[in-house]
């Protein structure tokens, strides 16, 4: 019998759970090569503008498989809805029967996400966080600092966007939950201060650049999950000690490693991948004063992993 | 609000919904280039053994697009469980949004591939049916069938199989329906009486032969919708007056077109897609005489149509 839940649902059962362990579980399987991420499949709509990803695969002898489908529709906040929305789909690799529908409306996608943001600052961060800089004001920018709260106690926040009025809406809200936040339109003033660095903006064109940068900074760039956008001058790639990739394969094609590498700044053999240094394979950081880059671009096994770990909540909840 | 639909209402609906007309439309409009298809998403599984597509796309300018998940796992009948399952997925072309869930278990499919087959036996099968022969005896050789009724008076049916026990079940299930139904092992005994033949086994070698074929015969092919199955010697597409594909780009790399012109017994220009049929751009039978072949593999156009046409029959019910 196949079991639907709600966004209502989901949101509770998140509330229980921490999922770091098992993505980071599911990032070393993917790098260790035991995960099947077959290419994501696409569509692409003109009017209104939109796409649709597919994104699914299975960890190799795993009880299941899974399968989601995630859309930006730009122009639905014009009629009052979401620009993301989406689905997971958990089956039984045993039989192939539908067993989990996760009407998570992309929420689960965003979680992932920030999960990933957390384990990458868990590896490469220092362990003496001054301040957490955040780019981005959106839903994104506020759950990767609270990801981080579960990582580290520093609570001093500062917040770079565009926009004033955003930005005192995001003061207000991570307020709230425990930060001290600055806010600030201009980048130098966040690069100053803060040695973890967190870019969650739909930008495409750089918006920190290497000189700004101070040795013993971390910057995780979630952001540019496409191939035109971009956060990161590709300068900062050459100027950092360590530069990982969420998915080597993937972050050739796509994000600030693809630009980097575009632009002749970095070369693929120094992009190290995230299940390596997970699995202890790779050491993430070793020295205090070294830059390091994570680019997250998203990998079907975070969506695979979460999507599990949903649906374990749910058994232990019955 | 995501409608989640069962596949006891999805069989109450289909008794109702003739599905032939809009999937005529959705193959016309497939031919006519306003469907757009991306390549089918593909996953494989060796213990047990198992294989999971994904097909999906949307008409262009229309309100929905469709990703229908289906899976076949070949050891699920030694648990008491369908080989086959799947759902279908019709999302907002506007927003995106997820709006119906058609949990089928992979019936929609099942009931479009055999509305294929009527739809190509309305435009090339003789007028005249003498009777009709069916290779195989699994649901789809019952739905073919009954899809068949309600496009001729012909009630004499040839069943071949290889197995007595089956080829019992299937002729006491079509008598049910009102067919007179005679079974063979022997195909000769069928090609000898029945101008209009459908074959829908998993087969992997052919079963029938060209000398077998009378003038007058219309053969639809709906079994072999991998590289690997055939139901046809390439032989008797040589022979064929008009030799049809559901979709000309996949039959070049699946089913018994793929063989013949791997076997240089067919050249690709000779042929024709069955949407140029259906809109009128290419004759059909011209001519008592002519032996004729449609290949059917399955397009995501019949997945699109059926999965809305079902959406618009909740409605018109609520």
């Amino acid at each position: 019998m196949t079991q639907i839940v709600n966004l209502k649902q989901i949101k509770e059962i998140c509330r229980k759970i921490d999922f770091a362990p098992l993505i980071e579980e599911g990032f070393a399987a993917y790098s260790d090569g035991r995960v099947v991420v077959p290419p994501v499949g696409e569509m692409s709509f003109s009017a209104p503008p939109g796409d649709t990803h597919i994104k699914y695969g299975y960890i190799k002898d795993d009880d299941s498989f899974v399968v989601k489908i995630a859309s930006g529709f730009y122009d639905n906040p014009k009629r009052g809805l979401p620009s993301n929305s989406g689905l997971m789909l958990v089956f039984s690799q045993h039989t192939g029967l539908l067993q989990t529908v996760l009407l998570d409306e992309g929420y689960l996608t965003d979680v992932r996400t920030a999960v990933a943001g957390r384990i990458a600052a868990k590896y490469l961060a220092s362990s003496e966080l001054e301040a957490i800089g955040i780019l981005g004001t959106g839903i994104q920018a506020r759950l990767q600092v609270l990801q981080l709260r579960t990582l580290t106690r520093c609570r001093q926040l500062v917040a770079w966007g565009r926009s004033e009025k955003s930005l005192e809406a995001y003061r207000d809200a991570l307020e709230q939950e425990g930060f001290s936040v600055v806010t600030t339109t201009e980048a130098e003033e966040l690069t100053a201060v803060c040695n973890l660095i967190v870019t969650a903006t739909p930008s495409a064109i750089p918006l920190l650049f290497a000189d700004q940068i101070r040795p013993g900074t971390h910057i995780t760039a979630v952001g540019s999950d496409t191939p035109l956008k971009q956060e990161l001058d590709p300068d900062i790639l050459a100027k950092a000690d360590l530069v990982v990739a969420d998915s080597i394969p993937q972050c050739l094609e796509r994000g600030e490693i693809a630009k980097a590498i575009g632009a002749g700044t970095l070369n693929r053999d120094q992009v190290v991948e995230l299940g390596k240094i997970v699995s202890g394979r790779v050491q993430g950081r070793t020295a205090k004063d070294q830059i390091t880059v994570a680019d997250l671009t998203g990998v079907a096994v975070q969506d695979i992993q979460i999507a599990k770990a949903v649906c374990a909540g749910l058994e232990n909840e019955d």
